[in-house]
């Protein structure tokens, strides 16, 4: 009596999940394993940085997923080693687990270019504790602002800088823009919204390099209207907790120095990072080539060369269609490239042969905003407050389960028309844990909002 | 031309929130600090902790509270010292802020009876963070059980150990004895919810001294319904990271030892404190008497002792009724402090005197589970599916925000009806983090749910 075959998937995510999702329906074994509890929508992430959404909305228990099918087991833990010759994979505490077919669907992770002591100033957003983190840095540098009355001291907390003009950081830096302008406002007294300061640092001539130049400036010109400063051609060279130093690679600099380039300091305690991916360093121990940013070229059926029962998918996968196109690293591509391994797999286990996947280009969107994004669908652009509908629209589908589309839905329109965030709370850190201490100097907190007066109770004390 | 007076609240608890509101009609200054962003609603914490409800369910940003409120200014940080002569407060970075009036309503903290080694092994529940951090903690170990083939060393994992028989310890056991029968059978297949064992230890005869006897005993008894085992007459001698060690003081005893002492060790990775509060140490540096818990006793219109400006309410004074009752730590307690001390405040600004305070005790509830609680209110006691029916509206109606209360309603009815909470997501700690090396003994996950074979795939690997 021939045994089922098992099928060890690697990743929770949008090319782990399909894969399994589509892989269950058959006559094995599957056993997913995430290095978190959960299936998370990464496309919204930003929204829980930017506290216009909670960590419940977006993600999932990978548990609950698959909580009906006897097939699937879903583990929680970390692949430290996969050992194609004896077929098994090795879990961070020594457990082994053997495989029939493997799928190796990790993601990547934020590179810093070999700087990774800029890492603990300039967090990434990749996973939800990320996103926590970064949510919390904005909040807490609002409520540090507020407790300083120096408005030179206090320009550290209001300044912004997020590194990256992919979509990522495009979208970061327009919600925090909307947060800062219009939430915090409302809330805040000390904090005036008009001297925040935003900065999108991006190092090549344009952002949102994978759009159309007709999307592109529009960007821009969007991201300027809500306060963004856009910083173009310039690299970041240095972070640290004082703030970021910047190269401008100027052609066109008029300035002295004939190497064309200038350094800028801006002052911050708030970077995001959102500039470079390498996938996930599990890849290394595969011992097959890897490129530069860690992925693995993987065959056209989406293997590992000379292991048939190896996939790579997602992220992680440098996968070319044979009319030499590639497959981006945004969701739809791991969500058919997960299809299609499971297809593979199948196609393998009935004994027929692979068949290569080819990526099917359903178009590319990202949001500015509130009611603002920019979408192309094969060669139609749209941009503007339609092609924010048509944003929403997809993210809503596209997010596992009905509880999730509902509530992300009653958020947006909570936060739409009342333009109040969700998801204020500080959780994680206390004051004294983040404010330098300072002399005693008598002050006063402001009489009345808005003024920033140290009057008769400063003279009562001193 | 008189300045306006200014009233610092510290605390933005059930008191502190309730003085500021009705102080901020008059006209004056206030300036509300409060450790957190936010007003947090305890009575509901505990459902955070067991993942029925997601933090912002219930907590508001304390700025959100009062935007509308200009002579309200609200400011994050924590009190180190007050200044009663100089009529200063002093914050944990050395800023000062002077006062006319000061309401301190601190609350309290956990204590561990002098056993403060203790806390890292088993924390107590008063913040959000606490909540979270429980809730991990929950979530993980159940992730760990289900990594753990040996059912001998599963069992750590499996059992969970509240310390302490008021409502806190009650409502938590009741809620952890729920959600690991009703939820989490559905998702796990090693951990078998036969299996699980809760234990509630309580140093008196009784549990819920401040109840009824009949209603008492029908806590006992549906806990008992529910799987958790009551352990009376116990006190806990030691809690480390392999368990909690227990002396049953029982006088009925039939064992050898005269003293009338037994000793028990139960073996569990989650021991959650519930059983002693302490008053917030900023009290200490008021320089008056305290009581051996910290908290003041104070006069009895609420102030501190030959200072009518400074007033100490909530959990972290004691205040006595001119009959001889004395003010229960609980949340009408404070609701009525807080509105008193802002009386007393009004008249004392009109030139008219303080009067006494008086508790008005509208009545006691607790929930244990999904739809039983107890109730008494006057003299009429309720139980049952009634009395959680009345413990869920006058919850409700006091939680701040329709957002709020709109929230958690759906949330209950989502979870009462399909036994699956919104919120069960790991965001804070990795498996690498929590799980012990092991040796590299060949190991499968089960072929199928609820089966633990180690079969024909470990002989091929063997």
């Amino acid at each position: 009596m021939s045994k089922r075959k098992h099928i060890v998937i690697v990743g929770a995510g949008f090319g782990g999940l399909k894969a399994a999702q589509k892989l269950k329906k058959n006559d094995v074994e599957i056993t997913l394993i995430d290095k978190t509890n959960h299936h998370l929508f990464q496309p919204l992430l930003y929204q829980v940085a930017t506290a216009a959404l909670a960590p419940g909305d977006i993600a999932t228990p990978a548990r609950a997923i698959f909580k009906n099918d006897d097939n699937v087991h879903v583990l929680m833990g970390e692949v430290s080693r996969v050992d194609k010759t004896a077929k098994t994979i090795h879990l961070e505490n020594g457990q082994k687990i053997s495989y029939d077919y493997l799928i190796l669907a990790p993601g990547t992770r934020h590179s810093y270019f070999s700087n990774d002591e800029w890492e603990k100033h300039a967090p990434g957003l990749k996973t939800l504790s990320d996103a926590l983190n970064i949510r919390e840095n904005i909040l807490l540098s609002f409520e540090k602002a507020e407790r300083e009355p120096d408005p030179a001291k206090r320009k550290k907390y209001e300044t912004f800088v997020v590194v990256g003009g992919g979509p990522t950081g495009v979208e970061l830096a327009g919600a925090i823009a909307e947060i800062s302008t219009k939430t915090m406002q409302q809330d805040y007294e000390n904090v005036d919204t008009g001297l925040v300061e935003i900065y999108l640092v991006e190092g090549q001539p344009h952002i949102l390099n994978s759009y159309h130049e007709s999307l592109r400036d529009r960007a821009l010109h969007t991201l300027g209207e809500m306060g963004v400063n856009v910083l173009l051609n310039s690299m970041v060279t240095g972070i640290d907790e004082r703030g970021v130093e910047i190269r401008i690679n100027d052609d066109h600099s008029t300035h002295e120095s004939k190497e064309g380039s200038d350094y800028r300091f801006i002052e911050t305690e708030n970077v995001i990072w959102a500039a470079g991916n390498a996938a996930s360093p599990l890849l290394r121990n595969l011992e097959v080539p890897l490129e530069k940013d860690g992925r693995i070229d993987v065959e056209p059926d989406l293997t590992v060369t000379g292991h048939p029962e190896i996939f790579v998918i997602g992220d992680a996968a440098k996968h070319v269609n044979n009319d030499g196109r590639m497959t981006p690293a945004v969701a739809p591509g791991a969500i058919q490239q997960g299809e299609h391994a499971a297809k593979n797999i199948v196609a393998a286990l009935r004994g027929e042969s692979h068949t290569p996947f080819r990526y099917f280009d359903k178009g590319n969107m990202a949001t500015i905003g509130r009611a603002r994004a920019i979408a192309e669908i094969r060669n139609q652009r749209f941009s503007g407050f339609f092609a924010w509908i048509l944003w929403s629209v997809v993210h809503i589908f596209f997010l596992i389960g009905f509880r999730n589309r509902f509530r992300v839905m009653a958020e947006w329109l909570w936060y739409y028309i009342t333009f109040r965030g969700g998801s204020r709370l500080i959780t994680r850190r206390k004051m004294e844990e983040v404010l330098p201490p300072r002399n005693s100097a008598p002050e006063h907190v402001p009489e009345s909002a808005g003024q920033l007066e140290f009057d008769s109770e400063r003279n009562r004390q001193g």
